[in-house]
């Protein structure tokens, strides 16, 4: 589906030696997944973190309990502080993190389904944060999720 | 393409009160992604770690270096500390984790393509390791891998 796309992301990250890390939780591992079925992809996918539960978060990436307690777990706080804890847990240069609201439970009237955030952050100190408002069913959120995590990421690298 | 084994996976740690951590290297995030493409997966589904290089599964799941060097990653002596290390750091009580040859490359004449170690471990104390040997490109073995390991972990969890 993204084959072109992950083409590109390689052929960037190679170029630039740089080495990737994912912190997921509403997409649930799938960006790792759609790195990963590429051959060679060890090359420049180093780890993934799938932090589903606030707990993962905290214990793998350093959220704050302050920062969650504030925000809520969909936020760009919280992104943001996923990505820069990707960065710091782990041997990567360029990080991205995605917290969403999939559905179809979970939304409330001003995070409703398809609410995602984004963190993205690299090495040499860029940080990026967005939210997007994506519509469709579980599936359909996640998928473009996946992609918009991708599509940024390959802007910032390239 | 697996709901209804995801579906009686759910329903099985459900019932036991059970939490899953998945620890995935060949897989690259993919068992994790199918259990969070169930809604309400966060009911079951603690965390995953995508330790793609061996340094994130040192990191993250405290393989011991000199278990990578005697057995290297495709072995069911890694594949054991990955589950073990999965559990210990997670708040889950089972974990399954996946280290193989999804190809093109990679493979040699005693662990050709298609060689894949698995490892699952219980809070219990019941743990389980086992080696297969798919058939198929990388698509198709990534597929088995994540097809055994979640069918295992249903038949230990029930």
């Amino acid at each position: 589906m993204w084959d072109e796309l992950i083409t590109q992301l390689a052929d960037a990250l190679q170029t630039k030696g740089w080495m990737l890390a994912t912190a997921e939780s509403c997409t649930g591992g799938w960006i790792a997944k759609v790195c990963t079925d590429m051959a060679g992809s060890s090359a420049w996918f180093e780890r993934g973190f799938v932090t589903y539960s606030n707990a993962a978060k905290q214990d793998m990436l350093d959220v704050q309990a302050v920062t969650l307690a504030n925000n809520g777990a969909v936020s760009e706080a919280v992104t943001a502080e996923m990505a820069a804890g990707a960065l710091s847990h782990s041997r990567a240069q360029v990080a991205v993190s995605v917290s969403g609201i999939a559905g179809p439970g979970g939304g409330t009237p001003t995070k409703p389904v398809g609410t995602v955030c984004f963190g993205w952050a690299m090495e040499n100190g860029t940080t990026r944060t967005e939210t997007c408002h994506f519509d469709g069913d579980r599936e359909a959120v996640r998928q473009q999720s996946v992609e918009h995590a991708l599509r940024i990421l390959l802007q910032m690298t390239r």
